[in-house]
């Protein structure tokens, strides 16, 4: 079983597999060559040195490789650090990729499953051939049910996109029929692809971080390319719905300042908007909440985005109150 | 049958009730005195002139008054004029509120009925008998079952704030489901009360606008001031909890530019600032739109606060579509 | 010869063609049907009457036709208007185009064949294919060289977005030399491709307005497609290439609350920025020095967007001074 | 010859000159008397410490001395520092000012006769006049020539102030034949005069600060005082002239918000503006990736003022293409 | 006794003194020349038509006048008109100037004798001097005397610039005690000086507005000029005194955003910039308030530049308290 | 006598007092445990150990009591740290809280008498009596006369939160006689009770932090809170003022974007919000100059609040000047 960087404490022997996240050789006062590694995995990064087979070991493997590791924790400088004793490059294949990188708590295929669920409640033909086009995309696919939905902010996982994506899609139902007038299925597809440009604009083999192309063009674009491209196969599709679907993408930031270019001017853009951003914010400040709170506090860290601090309200507030075993009335007699 | 304002024609004979918006005296050429009006009801307002009986007719009736006007409508300088030939006042009683002032299109008793349902989810005994109290209090219920939400901006019509109020509980009991660890109690609590401030903040006796405290304080403070007295009733209510609750209503602008004194700072705080936002900005934008779509058009006016235009699809796009008889399904497998 | 609108003076038989703007039937206090016409052409519109004829004349033209108009100049509450006596549809074919919208000074086929050689000195052969498909795509050019370059701000007159884009092409040239490092062929390209969303963006047949998918997506969106769709067609078009290009469009703009998505991010894109910027304010000031600036002052009306005046030098300044025959020194010995 | 303090390693014996930055004198656990010291030229600064003769090394030398050291570079604590055997101050007639401080690349006599030459093209008597004083005050020029044209943004190098006003006056040649209405004497001398203030408000002796009356006036007002100074000796100065050269100095930053009492209000005022910021940025940008960009990337690291990072498109990119030994057309043919 | 226009009915017959604003001549629908004039002075202002003698009486006068005027105002489409029968040109030294301006309440001289005594509180010999040069140089105080302080927000009469002036000179005196540090002789200095500037900035003989210089350079540069060219006067004033006190003008303001180039930099400038904000403010709201106020609101119109409205709280609140004859300590020398 | 924390050198022997911040045990790499401890007193905190008899010691004390210790500082990686040889618990009451904490400079009882002093000046029995209930709340007082007015930016010290209050009082009576139409007894009152929620928002029993409902509520609520509590004491307070006043507290802070619910609406508000600001920024200009000029340097640090540096004007500026012995008007009862 894998040994957890976090869980390495001074004189543990470990024995365990790694990603090496930095590689590079230097010189000790006495002039021997030696091998400074950081490793990595899900719970965080450690100090590694090589000092024995130096030029062995160092040909075995490289920067970004998974890797056995054996060797032993020991303190330098306040500072812990792995001097290691034996190296050997694992494949891709062996690793268990949620050891290495946060990855979402429900399972990819069962959310797909749900996604492919709600895809179905659209009755409009075209706006259907659409999404049948991309949920049977086996490329598009592949990247879209293991990138994150973002670097920092919120989902940042393995499966954040669809998380969020989802996430998104079922606030659509919850909602849609609290006012009239709303077209559903064009709310659906508009929450279903308002982020899948997050597949090309995100890299996230080794690390979560931004791709070239995701830096110069942003998620808004990419996904609207994508859209584009896939409306290109359905020659019936009409030009009208194809500016209304790209305008629920282009605005769903709501507003210039956060990158989105057109504010939203239907009221399905605006509802797809205060949805998307309540689900973002409330997932990162969850997120946030979980490694952010000091023991014995109510209160967060300071939040750099926000500006401000977060306050989790005593448990003891609620105990006396037995948790309802209530079923919870969506239905609709809302403002509808 | 009422006959409205903006339904007379020129050389029409009027005979019907309405409001008198200002009355003064003026002189003519030939140094006759006449009076000059203008008469208003839920339509709009027009011109109207006491050419005879001056002095008798008035001294029957003020300013704010209902009246019963006959006379007939004429053009001058291109706007339409009602001489009047005879006026008396009639007293409140006798007169249909909503055909002087916009009126919810809910019945208000309906909706105060829901609102009660929906208060009795609440489990909480603090927060049940503290919603009690408001809900049980003659004094304030005529007020808040008959305040709009706003003077402009949504729901700016009588019964308003109580549509809006329910709207947002019901709201919240649609997405309640959707995240774990948000407190139902508290956040139901919070959008039943978030905006009772507003009962003093606006007066709406015979037009919309802000009383005297209403502009000195605000609705924030007032609605503060109004759960601080019905605590006091309550010597048993926990002071966190208290603090909560106020946080909710303090937050719920989500910003200081928007006049919160607070950003939100817990998670039912958040989720009830974007559903607030939500309902308050897709009620305006619904009201703008019933009146401010020029024939033939997809494009609203201009709305000065939200700096931009609104587009209505054309119908034509979902007519290919059979509406659905779509059981829509909101329960909860979502991102909870 | 066409007779202007604002040359137009009381007691005037006017004899000439017009475009109708609103055109609307009424009925005189003496209960006789008339039509109401706005008349115009590019120096202005007028109001205009036909009292005889009225319903054979209404038959046989509608709003937004030209027509030809006889009729007499009378003043009515202060303004003039115009007694029609005869008027019938004149053909888009008949009408000099620059008589009834303001247009471009400089000849557009000239100014086409200056871009045309501007876009000579592109080296690049991806570049190069990639405009000769634009300059040669008569359904597009047929949009392109009529478009003004926007409704109100610069450029706006048939033959804008050309001049515009010529000018920018320009001044690439005239600055490329001064800056090491910067690629000529991808800032050309930019400046030539930077704008064409325009061509879709805006309607200009009879008044220079939005289109639906102008607003909903704006021109940087809609250009960007045209470009990705010339791209597809050249299978070897380096994707690189591709975002630097497209990069330059999205950022050009420069800021997020100028509508551009992305910040310039390359010196290209912070050039093309500048000078786009630059040439657009130029241009947009001298427009609006040409007719709001009141006789006899040296400072314009106040300017709504840039919330300002702008003042005239006194022309006697440099009266002293004889205008050099200069032979102006461009070339670069400058900062580079 | 100049060893660099960037370039010096673990064990190098050191003989060379340096500036001393800081110097004070502590006190080892065995209780014997040492110097630390902060040794510097244009690549960098190390930590020093003096271990012999402190008493007599101490007295031969101060702070802002350039010293000459002989001593060896040792490893403490992970950092390098210089073990000083022999230290003795030279005069700064000896040193070469560029080893010491960032200068620019190209030979500031050079560029200073180039600007004299730009100064001819100026053909009113009175602007002459009055650029003649400034580039014949030989104090005035002392400073010029060497100051930097900002403490960190832009230019901030020794002959970086030179460098800029050049490449503004450079620009504006480039620039002026490009619109009708602009007049080029005002703008060649607004454009060498723009930031002349900079030469008080900076100090630039041992290191790039701002000077006392530069912190509290600023170099818009400096500037300004200087203009008016100069204009004082020349009485035929027309004062609509003064104004209007003032203006440029002003508003050349464009905004209120950064610095500029007064918005551009002339085409001048608009143009200078534009070219200088252009100028200004292209010029920062360039600096900052000359250092700031990792090995292997192409993206720079983070800019603090931009708040983003920029892009070096890979080389490869145009390696295709044979770079054109084109004469590029600046001549005027452009939207003039 | 001047005849105000504001006092004028309907078939007056008015015989008085007026400024002629406007002249115009026009033609009658027979084919009559006629004059259109505005009449105006201090109380607002009036049309005026003459319809004989029309050659003889446009000879005698210009716009821009003092007229002696005879007529009858009559009623014109609604508006008040008036038909002139005798105009003659007076000269300005026969006018009461306080007739035709808003002119300060408080009596000029006074004021000045005030600023003076104020000034002789200055004991540092440099700024006494500087001072002394100042209020001793009569071409300034011929402008400086009768200047408003701004065109629209504060002060906006003839001597408001003095009475502006002394009112912040006196709140230095009011409030230096209260914090030590602060240096009295400089923030005296500084408050009266601080606006001398706008002597150059407005125009104000005829009407309120700016001068071409004023809106070039604008009253803070301008002001500085004013003070540097009396420094000149005074060789041997210290150049950190010269830089302290040209900081307090450039930064009064308070922020880049108000058009300061610089923020307060020390506890004067800070002081200075707060009181005459402070006094700024409390003046135009109370200018505002005295005509801005609906009669039977407590409420006044919205004022623009402060995105508000303002409260005057109802007079009953304090009729119960007797107003006391309370010594008020500070009492006497301010503004008041 | 207490020896300060900033004060102790390498060798010293210490015996003194101070009060435990941290404490938290480890473990040697020998094995054995020991105790790490901050110690802090108010000129700073310092590290400390304790090696032998450490589980005795350990139990004898906690975090956040007052210590009595004997130790030798001694030199531990380039810090000064504390090998304790002596410890034990001393009572709150036997220690001097001004060793320990900042406090005002003035002796609070004193400033104390003051405040009741300018409360006497109110006339207005409504005010009067309310400032009563309040003056004579002992429970209220104990914690009003120790609080200090921030945590960071002004009077931040025990006593602080009165000495400003104080200080504000007298900047309302040194300023009330200036203006006409300024109500004294509702501005002193407003002046005294603006800021008294800083009582419940701030905690400063052992540091200077927020309350839980002082972040969530803020001080603004919490004083408004209180004089709600105050004024339903007082049956016939009339509605209308206590509006006024809640109204003073709710906008002192003059925009929204500072956390003001409300701007200034009365003139007695908008004096209020800039002295008070001016209070807080002058303070808290001063609080930072004290420690935060480096020697030798005219210009503080950066602050980060106002981002930019202060001056402090050399002092020979003055030197030549021999300080007046002038009796400045006004002097007296402020703040001085």
């Amino acid at each position: 079983m894998k040994t957890l960087v976090n869980d390495i404490k001074e004189n543990d022997n470990v024995d365990s597999l790694f990603l090496v996240k930095d590689k590079s050789s230097s010189i000790t006062k006495t002039g021997n060559t030696y091998l400074r590694l950081k490793l990595r995995d899900r719970s965080g990064e450690m100090e590694a040195r090589i000092w024995t087979f130096v030029e062995a070991f160092s040909e075995s493997f490289s920067r970004d490789d998974f890797v056995h590791v054996k060797g032993k924790a020991v303190s330098f400088q306040e500072h812990l650090q792995l001097n290691v004793t034996h190296i050997e490059r694992v494949k891709e294949e062996e690793i268990v990729l949620s050891d290495f990188f946060p990855t979402a708590e429900k399972d990819i295929e069962e959310m797909f499953q749900s996604l492919i669920q709600v895809s179905q409640e659209i009755k409009n033909s075209h706006l259907s051939q659409l999404l049948h086009l991309f949920l049977n995309d086996e490329t598009f696919l592949s990247r879209f049910k293991r990138a994150p939905a973002s670097k920092q902010l919120h989902h940042c996982y393995l499966g954040g996109l669809l998380e969020h994506t989802l996430s998104l899609a079922h606030l659509v139902l919850r909602n849609i029929g609290h006012y009239s007038a709303l077209n559903l299925d064009l709310l659906l597809t508009g929450s279903i692809l308002h982020d899948i440009g997050k597949v090309d604009e995100l890299s996230f083999d080794r690390s979560f971080d931004y791709s070239d192309e995701g830096r110069l063009l942003g998620h808004i674009i990419l996904g609207l390319e994508r859209v584009e491209d896939k409306i290109r196969q359905l020659p019936d599709f009409p030009k009208d719905l194809s500016s209304l679907l790209k305008h629920l993408l282009l605005s769903h930031h709501g507003q210039y300042i956060w990158g989105s270019p057109k504010r939203p001017m239907t009221l399905e853009a605006v509802m797809l908007h205060y949805l998307d951003d309540m689900d973002a914010k409330i997932n990162g400040i969850q997120q946030f909440l979980r490694t952010q709170v000091p023991e014995g506090s109510n209160w967060s860290a300071y939040h750099r985005m926000f500006e401000q601090s977060f306050y989790i309200p005593p448990t003891t507030l609620w105990e006396e109150i037995e948790l309802p075993t209530r079923t919870v009335r969506n239905e609709g007699e809302g403002g509808e």
